[in-house]
């Protein structure tokens, strides 16, 4: 999402040019054929960190409820035939509901297609969103909240994802990833600047703001984490001048600022 | 805050007209002179419910963070002056620290200034900000980060102000509503519109949002609480046609959704 205009192939093809092992493709850039996008991937010699997303399982209606289930089905599909094992979750907003039931609502959800998860061999990473995201996109605000929902599930297809940029604010975030050791599925990188840019592209290069990136990877490493991190910044201006330039600038924040 | 644009004079005559009972004034609507508008208020007939704001103890030199406690005794005596008997407390960003640093530099900042508030006989009222404000406005992100620093503090000048728009998105919120008995100072109300209007001029007239007020002021008054209820609105559109209609829309908005 770091260089969301760029086809698949150009992303792929940028990051296996200057050395990036590993790519994390959301699922509009699958064009709705997950086989042909990991042959893209795979023959550009990468591999997948992740799939994001599924979730998004608070609905008006029942009916929209049982077309968000079934539609996580897939993205547990889209997984395995990706080859990663990791499905990021962004849980979805109340859309109606009270933040309580929506909060049910989610869990319910987890449960349901946790066995596909289990029987996949794809770890279901529910990632808390930044609380000003929690009417739009997430009723899930902190690690605490993932942590009790992936306790709940008790399965090792139930983990966490840690997102700098949604937890870096919160004072419980050095214990909660201690909490989560053993159930990290994820750790991403952006930076949080000031002012911010905006609400939903408000996202920055490492660096580039206050978050403490360092710590939080160090953190999330002494919690038992060895996966790969991957960077996703949501960033008009990053978007707009994305050329060759922008995964070198990004391999040197990374190294500087993480 | 509500209507900005508007004079003390203005906003105290507008209150009194639509039958409003309590005021609370920012600082700087106090023009230097909280005597004078101490008057200002009485002769319209209103107390006072709060002054806003003391704190911001964080700054980058041991000499600024001199004159920010020397800022705070300054609001201390002025809340003493306008007759209430709360000071709100917007508690600062980092400004340059750490996150664990600053929360400690904020925590020294209350209690440097407690013994003067003591005998003042003024609460400070820690109010916890969004965390969307983490790294401009405030540190202390949380109600239980709130309660936390006042039951360090012990003493009855150490309390807490829940505004709707800062806690609405928290899990822990009816926990620490609870918790919080006996010590709150305050409740603001407001609403979180979809979309925000913006990060620092966010909020929306009540009922134009997503936050559930009216069981956030039952949990409030349920933990105790009997004291005024402030309407703090922070929105280009409402201070921009600010006229003789906006003081009755409010008062029944708040009937209609607090």
């Amino acid at each position: 999402m770091t260089a969301d205009p760029w086809t698949l192939e150009e992303a792929v093809g940028q990051c296996a040019e200057h050395g990036v092992k590993h790519f994390g493709p959301w699922r509009h850039k699958l064009g709705g054929d997950a086989a042909k996008a990991a042959a893209v991937i795979r023959d550009g010699g990468l591999k997948v960190s992740s799939l994001c997303r599924g979730g998004w399982f608070s609905a008006p209606t029942p009916e929209e409820r049982r077309q968000r289930i079934a539609d996580n089905r897939v993205a547990i599909e889209e997984a395995a035939t990706l080859d990663t094992s990791v499905l990021v979750m962004v849980c979805g907003p109340a859309n109606g509901q009270t933040l309580d039931d929506a909060r049910a609502t989610v869990l319910d959800g987890l449960a349901e297609v946790l066995p596909d998860a289990e029987k996949a061999g794809i770890v279901l990473g529910i990632e808390p969103l930044h609380p000003m995201y929690a009417a739009e996109r997430s009723v899930v605000v902190t690690l605490k909240q993932a942590n009790d929902m992936a306790e709940q599930l008790a399965s090792s297809s139930a983990g966490v994802v840690v997102d700098a940029f949604h937890v870096w604010w919160d004072p419980e975030v050095w214990n909660e990833i201690e909490r989560a050791r053993g159930r990290i599925a994820g750790f991403h990188v952006s930076d949080w600047s000031v002012p911010l840019p905006g609400i939903l592209m408000g996202r920055s290069m490492m660096g580039d703001g206050v978050i403490e990136l360092r710590r939080l990877r160090q953190a999330v490493e002494a919690a038992g984490y060895e996966g790969p991190i991957e960077v996703e910044i949501f960033n008009d201006e990053i978007w707009s001048t994305a050329d060759d330039r922008l995964i070198p600038r990004m391999q040197q924040a990374f190294i500087d600022h993480c």
